[in-house]
């Protein structure tokens, strides 16, 4: 296998590819590919203000939502490319659908939203408001900041990941320069390269900036973006930089989440809710190794039910394959690399001050693969009783194949348990009873940025816990991040600013024709 | 006239009042009132989320709409009390009725716009996602945070500072802490006290925090809300509080703006645009004697209009009485103290770098006043005739009845001009011509939270360039502090949790009626 000389594409060119860090295969060690030097963050930020902007902007949203279809078109074109080296970040195919179609119908599900747009420059939002009797009233409208989205990515989606931001971003009228994780930034440069050569986005709407962002941070300002998604510690340092400050860069985070999932007080080991809670728990567990911000981290359920779910839980998961992900039969595959098992590991200890170990912990047997080379690991359940009293298992994150089953008394405690994660990206409900989910919504819907509601009439059309649909709000309050990506037209608000417009009825009617 | 002792209210009570910093008359120097000593701020968070937000989460909507509408009827009934008061900050009548009815008013629009709302504690927002073809949707809610609203106001509006904050934050269903300015701080406690004594906020919805707010910022988290008026220096401290960052507290800032005016290329010393756009400058420099956040700091006009623009402003300043704000016939009273007009002198200094000084700068003849006891100063115009190149007078914001007058080529340069401002609350266009509103609304509007298009038929009608209306955003990106306050129910929004409810539709509309 040949390594792959990865290079930033900056100012509408591939800079000098290769020479820089090493990335090594999840599943083996071998190496993939090679980071490229770094680039000039200067230069291309004042590339996409000056030419990816006017570009953009220059076009309306109908435009723009022909182009996201034509980036969706290009990609589905080649996606067998992306699915062959997304194998190396550990993914199954499964995994890599999540990611990488994830990714690509993010893509469609905006290029569709366009056609509701009008075919414009400006964006009119809400009615008109009489703020006189006579000929004066007032209107809001959105239209795209002048500066550059900077896009921060995680290394745990490096399609969807780098796809669920340009979407609202390019359909808003911004460019985007995309930062991706170093750790399987092969993936994110191959779809991006995709996008490039497909020939359908204007110059300087995407730029490419692998490895360390230099002083990017420090030369923006009120007309840029900061989309980060990543670890609280670096989304802390980039928040308080005293530039992002001083100019009111904006900045969205989706950073730690100890997501939550909750099992009815109607529910009974003999009730529909009861097997599709155990499956979805197993499923958060075990789909891309646990590796999503999304996953179900504090299962928590009735104190009458918790050892019917933990072993019905345990059962499953022992019979979930681990290894080599091009292999049949493999239904989880590896961390995203040596140095995440490492934490994760670290996590699981931490964790242990307050929980007790139920099974996993440790590299299990394998399938088609070698523990020692590749960044393996078992499925991991803790369990804590006094979830109330608790602290560490609210607070961290262990980024893998690891949740905690912790026990309720009535649902009312269920939702200050669910709080107790001061903010989360989303916390899902598995009850039948009317009751029950109203009290629950009511008590913990301020802590998350997404609530699901499963029962045995919805759940086989459900599209599950841990999936941000493009669609609905991805984010969530407090240790979230405060951030809010995706819902529709909703995310594009991130990349516009909102100017109320006051004058003749007339006038406002030629300005959102604009 | 004896000194008004103010105190504190915290935990449903008034605490012990006077003893602090004595605070003087704007107008004559002679004590008016006394702070009180420092609150308990730890008490008072606990309070508001403990009481205060379980009182108004229990209310609906439309009670909440009845309870601002009881607010705005208490306050109308005792104004009077009000105005007396206000005098004493150097308001003029017309100056007070813009802060206090316009205060009112606020209560009284976010009332109407209650009605408009369910009778819910959820208030769904958007139309429903097909998420299925089947048995499974999305739908967005809304929902009150679970913490205290900290509302931080500047000295310029005692009162409507305090209401337009209290409004929607109320409306959503938050308790608030008032943190008002010392300066001035006895009318807006004036105001305060007048809501308790009329009963209509149930127990813990309001506090009053005078003086300093020692370790509150630290205390927060992400259930709570900072909503911030005043200096860009201040607001910068208070983002970068590590606690404010960790916790991803909310946060919106309104502060510094170089809010500009321009006058259309249409224009020539003849055409109704022209007087309507000097009279609105001199409105601007003169009411609340310049101390709007709004107020136009830089007005850009057409080069080959420039010397008869500012012949006919200093016309119309020379008119302008300045002196005792209750005396018959001042058109101008004094700024808000002392240090306020040593600061405004600082800057005027500042902008000579690069502006000529056309009049005012110093204290005027007064009617009725001594200029060494009272904070006058005279209306003050600047004038830059090289605006493209300049930096400080996009820059610096004296903020007093001052302004500086630039000239522009075309309207393309005019818009290049304004954007200079790097972020204005809002921007002003006096013109009759479609052409040049749409180009400059195209290359300006990001950089405004509002904006203004005032010609000959609807002039009758504006409410002018200063007013913030409630149905309108109030804000603006950059330099504005990015952060967006009424607009009617947008106001709101920073006061609940939007979260994405996922579930069967017969779910969904029972969580939309909870």
């Amino acid at each position: 296998m040949s390594v792959i000389a990865l290079a930033s594409y900056a100012e509408d060119k591939w800079l000098q590819a290769g020479g820089g860090t090493a990335l090594a295969s999840a599943v083996d060690g071998h190496v993939v590919a090679e980071m490229p030097a770094a680039a000039d963050p200067a230069a291309m930020l004042a590339h996409a203000r000056r030419v990816g902007s006017a570009n953009l902007r220059a076009m309306t949203f109908q435009q723009r939502g022909k182009m996201l279809r034509a980036m969706a078109d290009a990609l589905t074109a080649r996606k067998e490319e992306l699915y062959e080296l997304s194998y190396e970040t550990g993914a199954t195919r499964g995994d890599s659908a999540f990611d990488i179609d994830g990714g690509i119908g993010t893509l469609f599900v905006y290029a569709s939203k366009a056609k509701s747009l009008p075919d414009t420059h400006v964006l009119a939002e809400g009615d008109r408001e009489a703020l006189s009797k006579g000929n004066f009233a007032g209107q809001h409208i959105l239209t795209p900041l002048r500066g550059a989205a900077v896009h921060i990515n995680a290394y745990n989606f490096p399609v969807w990941g780098m796809l669920e931001k340009l979407a609202p971003t390019l359909l808003a009228g911004m460019p985007a320069i995309v930062k991706p994780a170093t750790v399987g930034a092969y993936l994110t440069a191959a779809a991006f390269r995709i996008l490039i050569e497909a020939n359908v986005v204007p110059a300087g709407a995407l730029q490419l900036l692998l490895g360390s962002a230099g002083d990017l941070i420090d030369r923006l300002d009120g007309q840029d973006v900061v989309a980060f998604t990543g670890s609280a510690d670096t989304a802390a340092k980039l928040k308080a930089n005293p530039n992002v400050i001083a100019k009111a860069v904006r900045f969205t985070a989706e950073q730690d989440s100890l997501n939550a999932s909750v099992l009815g007080p109607d529910a009974t080991p003999d009730s529909p809710e009861f097997d599709l809670f155990v499956k979805e728990v197993v499923r958060e567990m075990t789909q891309k190794a646990g590796q999503k911000c999304t996953a179900i981290r504090r299962a928590i359920v009735p104190a009458a039910q918790i050892d019917a779910v933990q072993a019905a839980i345990v059962a499953r998961l022992a019979k979930t394959t681990v290894g080599n992900p091009r292999a049949e039969g493999v239904r989880m595959g590896a961390l995203a690399g040596q140095a995440q098992r490492d934490d994760v590991r670290a996590r699981i200890a931490t964790l242990r001050e307050e929980a007790t170990l139920v099974c996993g912990g440790d590299v299990p047997a394998l399938l088609d693969a070698d523990g020692e080379k590749g960044a393996f690991l078992a499925p991991t359940l803790l369990r804590c009783d006094t979830p109330l009293t608790a602290e560490i298992v609210h607070r961290v994150e262990a980024f893998g194949p690891v949740s905690t089953i912790m026990p309720y008394g009535d649902i009312a405690e269920a939702a200050e348990i669910a709080r107790k994660g001061e903010g989360s990206l989303v916390c899902s409900l598995f009850s039948h009873d009317a009751a029950a989910i109203g009290t629950f919504l009511i008590e913990a819907a301020s802590s998350h940025g997404r609530m699901l509601i499963v029962d045995r009439d919805s759940a086989a059309d459900s599209t599950g816990h841990g999936a941000a649909m493009p669609h609905m709000v991805h984010g969530g309050p407090g240790r979230a991040g405060g951030g809010e990506e995706l819902g529709g037209l909703i995310g594009m608000g991130h990349y516009m600013q909102r100017t109320a417009i006051q004058g003749a009825p007339a006038t406002l009617d030629a300005v959102a024709a604009l």
